[in-house]
């Protein structure tokens, strides 16, 4: 819990432009003042640039930021791509899942993230049997984001099954996939249960797919998080086989079969949503739900373009991810939801400025569960995020569009400065207390050569 | 001319691999020996990292950099963000416009590139009359790229008419098109054949468009480029309101009526070409053309996808530019003709890391006119540009994937260390001889205000 003033050249506190001369005073970790147009007083910590709420990530699985680069150029499909993920994913343990996921969190804080939602599913051993501590691989994901004062939404995912099948059932998981199933939706909730949160940590429910949870298991994982009163994500209609084969199985869309099971609320969000109609949308509407584009994944994976139009005609509020982390970049993500509906639609403008920014922000925090954060305002947590204004990427805009220059032209290198509950954990664009490329480097490094190990 | 001796860790040699430790002996700014598998000599110059043949952005309009940030975040459609360059095209002259080009082409040495294609067309005073030196445009924007060590080649663009009239004449230019016109392409090709090449320096011939040229003109402006032997490039199909206005005057796409006018030919490069159909992609291939992609230019401008899998199909090469330059990042342009490609037809996997690749060095440089650049190879001028494979964004892939990183991973950030024929421009990601965020601070400051007090 750190004290401290800042002192902000420019500040965005919600409105369509910045505020000049913001003071923003922590007291243990919080604001617990904003006074725009006022001078530094001494001791006061210059913030050169615009200040903005924290990042928040909200969609992400840290260990495919070891595939950057490895699979990228290749061919295939989605399916191709996912077979080279489970290889990867067959060899972490808690050691180097912790090693690892703390080089990528460090990474995202670097790029101006405080706040990560980690869509987690790899639970168990390889042969699926339980660690001594069940929770031992999310203990060691949350640890990793503590190490360098990364908040987490622990999105523990119940993983079921490989498949539907024609009757509607769920096709038994894949060896590969072994290791991510609780078996059943009960022994999931117990796991997670077990899982207690605080300080920098929060704990959401999340399913994964139609194609790995079967509806009454849907009904259960709903329950829980309402029980609970926790978030709630799932991968929906990212593929349009995933829909085909939900729609056969079980005459409704991937949202329709969510709905029905009670999974939606507002609480619920919907990661990717590339292909879904107007009825899903609708659907999400009426719940006050939530979704959760991630753009440069859905490029990477050739998933297609979401209708965003549709989102934003309904009132669904849009957040991001960097999801299987090609990029780590939440301005790149913001800026492509506008910019693949321009390439779409063919028209710009679709999405106000402020609405992105909301969107890696506010909305991403909501959707994780942190009411307390995403805004720079009294009482929240004092996280917030600075950027260049005069890198030679976003020199020239102006004061007065400093706000598009965020979104449009300054990526993760502009971010200079990153405070989590007032601690300043990155300065002049360095983590403070991890060489962040190093330990990538390191540890991915490390990892292939025990997949190649293990043949 | 420069002397010196680099030795790589890796460098791409054109091959599906990169090279290791390879030496490369420059003489008088040319490549005198390329040896891989070779110790470090005694003062070699040590390029850690992934070095590239120097990267040729094929297509740009350096003062829309001024735009950046400043409309992005707009409304609208193409047509509108026009009606704003306009205003700022309105108030260059060759001092402004010398400061400016200065800063943008600083800013793309420093990402990397190493020969820029400048398609200008700002040739007169804002009323339409010459400048005492009719080429003093011109050469205010070849003395910029000189003084940042950037090859160029001055795409001098014909700008004769506001669009095409139902009777298949061109409208006369609007008052801000004034300082485009030459008049006549008679009155362009005096011009230009005024001006000399040689050095740093490149002369092409550029239609602006079916928009702004007319049959005729073309046709003279084609018979320029071709006597000189000169390379020719015009923007094709960048909108359907294009299409359809030159189909209905011309009986014709733009593609089709360039080619009548013996426009298409191995030295021609269609810019854009984002909304071509078969008929226009075998044109192309058939006249052994090159397309020119403007990724992050055609997302801004919500121009749409172009038909890249009919030009790999064709074999017509593909080559990018940044254009606007909403963005300065050849690696980002390289790897959204992949990805948009992906969004389009749902694939991964469709252009080789290798010929993204040389869309970026070899084809970029050849449809410039420098036959002597673009690779890594004896005789060839001494242009490389470094790039860090251990920063956040590229560590972890590893050697054997270096291109993939380069492509997928890399961003204008991770350049390190730039040569132009054998000089050392770029050390440590910095412009050696200019603060560029700096100078594009300033001089787009200024233009602004030169704007506002122009009303």
């Amino acid at each position: 819990m750190f004290d401290c003033v800042l002192h902000c050249e420019l500040a965005w506190l919600g409105d369509d432009q910045p505020a000049h001369d913001v003071r923003i005073d922590v007291v243990q970790g919080r604001i617990d003042a904003v006074a725009p147009g006022t001078a530094a007083p001494p001791g006061a910590i210059a913030l050169r640039g615009l200040t903005l709420p924290g990042l928040a990530n909200a969609h992400s699985h840290a260990f495919h930021r070891a595939l950057r680069g490895r699979t990228h150029g290749d061919g295939g499909t989605f399916w191709t791509w996912r077979d080279r993920m489970y290889r990867l994913a067959g060899v972490l343990d808690p050691d180097s899942y912790f090693s690892l996921a703390r080089a990528v969190f460090a990474e995202m804080v670097q790029a101006g993230v405080t706040c990560v939602g980690e869509f987690h599913y790899v639970h168990h051993q390889p042969d699926g049997t339980s660690y001594d501590d069940p929770n031992a691989m999310s203990d060691a994901i949350a640890a990793a984001a503590g190490s360098v004062g990364l908040r987490i939404t622990l999105l523990d995912c119940c993983y079921l099954g490989a498949g539907i099948a024609p009757d509607g059932t769920l096709l038994p998981v894949q060896p590969e996939q072994r290791r991510f199933s609780d078996g059943s939706a009960a022994a999931w909730a117990e796991r997670v249960s077990a899982r207690s949160e605080g300080g920098h940590v929060a704990v959401g429910a999340a399913i994964h797919s139609v194609r790995a949870v079967d509806p009454a298991a849907m009904a259960t994982i709903a329950r829980w998080a309402a029980n609970h009163d926790r978030v709630l994500h799932a991968h929906v209609s990212e593929q349009p086989a995933e829909n085909d084969q939900c729609r056969a199985a079980h005459e409704g869309s991937p949202l329709a079969v969510l709905n029905r099971t009670g999974a939606l609320g507002p609480k619920f969000t919907a990661v990717h949503a590339t292909h879904v109609d107007d009825t899903d949308v609708a659907l999400l509407a009426a719940a006050g739900a939530t979704v959760c584009l991630c753009p440069t994944t859905e490029r990477d994976l050739a998933d297609g373009i979401g209708p965003t139009e549709l989102f934003r005609a309904a009132g669904v509020p849009i957040t991001v991810g960097s999801d299987s982390h090609a990029v780590i970049d939440l301005f790149e993500e913001a800026r492509a939801v506008e910019l693949d509906e321009r390439l779409a639609g063919g028209t710009r403008g679709n999405h106000d400025v402020t609405t992105l920014l909301r969107a890696a922000t506010a909305d991403g925090h909501r959707c994780l569960g942190w009411s307390d954060a995403g805004r720079i305002a009294v009482g929240n947590v004092a996280d917030v995020t600075t950027i260049d204004l005069r890198s030679v990427r976003t020199a020239g805009a102006g004061a007065d569009k400093a706000l598009a220059a965020a979104v449009f032209a300054a990526t993760a290198a502009d971010v200079t400065d990153v405070f989590v509950g007032g601690e300043h954990v990155v300065a002049a664009g360095q983590h403070r207390t991890i060489d962040v490329a190093t330990e990538l480097e390191l540890t991915i490094g490390e990892l292939w050569h025990a997949v190649e190990a293990a043949g």
